[in-house]
């Protein structure tokens, strides 16, 4: 089974307390395809600017994404720069041009329509939905979003919510767009407003998975080292609907281990900048990195 | 096997957002041996007033707790008020009245010396090591620590470190006392100074434990209302040892179930003030909730 991911493509500048660095291959959809893509084939749905280095495309085709959906406009990239603060768990948002993704409009290939899974990355929830109304059948609709969409789009956030299979979001974003403190309450709030099931990131804390079956929380995988988190979160989005398009099941014992595979796929993201870990991922390190996991939370 | 306890017995005045509740049995000693109980006998060391209420005396007696190491002495008991912020994670302490504390020097009756694992539950670190003193033999010492001891009583402290075999601390204070923000690095930085291995509390987050063997991580046990989190961490450090003394075993796979049955434990104690809800713990509600805790982490 295919997995449809729509979302940004962008070109990021990166400054961390030790290091600093520009134009690295950046945007929700860059992360979440190519950690789906070490489980099942991607389509992905973006724009980007003429200056898109070809680099990169040959980096996506390499891992077997299919770029039919990636639209190239005259102009520039969409373009983020960010700065984390000392203890890498505050980040600063230091510009945003959005470039040609001003006014992108997702329009799906016909070869996409049929798709069975469905990820909309982070983006502006108008757009998420727009992506949905090309879809023919009932896709398996998974919806990651942030802070800026609650602050800005709430009701078109709110009304995709009832589209949606499994909300993706982190800690902060849960309580705030339900005004509950206590995060099982959240997730009971967001349930009743569409999603059978939700998944709360907690950054170095994991992930608290919930739906009518019960809950399942599982820890980070602990790093000694840091050098930039940006994107971890649209890799455990994209890892987790990899999973389940290769498992072709969406029951909850089933995202259990789609939670798990898309926390193990952040961790490398988080161990270099922007996709340069996950990039190089070799199967022997990932499956020894994921039978320490195991031994790290089994009793 | 029994475990020595040592610590602070205190009466308690606790406010949070909903509720206010005055006189509350508390200390670290009080939470920790109660907790210890549920697994193994418990040698209780500490001091309390000539007001300090029978009720609370029997209540520890019908728990099995030796009190011949609790000192009772003219004056009033130990009196701690605090203060829980809108989200109950942040508490302000209003005010601490040592009373018979002050002056406090542990002494070890003859039947308590030979025990063979000793918890020094929170207090300072000069009267923690003042106990380890007259224990004789190699007891498998555990002990815990609080942010003001590393304020004002590092040196003590560091030289406790020493004749620790598991430190327990949480995440701030692991992080305050090695000044490393990363927690693996900042357990590095406490095992070289001689605990063996640390069990970094994390609150709402779980627990990491650490030692040459390699790490464990278990969340907390998600509650959907927490009334008041005074003691958890003393219940967690209670429920560990008594498991471990219960096993008669510290290997790491022990410890790691110490771990869990430490935090299921904590859980009880946040649900209601105090140690109301600890003290009527049912053994079918607790095997209950073990079950439960495993299906939420299994994977």
């Amino acid at each position: 089974m295919s997995v449809l991911i729509v979302g940004s493509v962008a070109l990021d500048d990166i400054a961390t307390p030790l290091e600093k660095r520009t134009d690295l291959l950046g945007g929700s959809a860059s992360y979440a395809s190519l950690a789906a893509s070490y489980f099942a084939p991607v389509r992905l749905v973006g724009v980007v600017g003429d200056d898109f280095p070809p680099a990169f495309i040959k980096m996506f085709k390499d891992r077997n994404i299919d770029l039919t959906g990636l639209e190239v406009r005259a102009g520039a990239t969409f373009r983020w720069s960010g700065l984390y603060e000392q203890n890498m768990n505050q980040r600063r948002t230091l510009s945003v041009a959005l470039n040609v993704f001003e006014g992108f409009a997702p329009r799906l290939p016909q070869s996409y329509r049929q798709s069975s899974l469905v990820l909309l990355a982070n983006i502006s929830p108008d757009l998420q939905s727009a992506v949905l109304d090309q879809m023919s059948g009932h896709p398996f609709t998974i919806a990651d979003t942030m802070d800026l969409w609650i602050d800005t789009r709430r009701d078109d956030l709110l009304g995709l919510l009832g589209r949606v299979d499994l909300l993706i979001l982190n800690d902060g974003e849960a309580r705030q767009l339900s005004g509950e403190d206590n995060l099982l309450r959240a997730c009971r709030w967001l349930m009743a407003r569409g999603p059978k099931r939700v998944a709360v990131k907690k950054g170095e804390h994991g992930c608290l998975l919930a739906g009518p079956e019960g809950m399942f929380i599982t820890p980070a995988f602990p790093l000694d080292v840091v050098r930039d988190p940006t994107g971890a979160g649209d890799t455990f989005a994209g890892g987790l609907a990899g999973y389940l398009a290769k498992a072709g099941d969406t029951g909850f014992e089933t995202l259990k281990r789609a939670v798990v595979e898309g926390t193990i796929l952040a961790s490398y993201t988080c161990e270099e900048f922007g996709l340069e870990r996950l990039e190089r991922l070799k199967e022997e390190d990932w499956s020894l990195r994921r039978q320490e996991f195991r031994r790290l939370t089994a009793w």
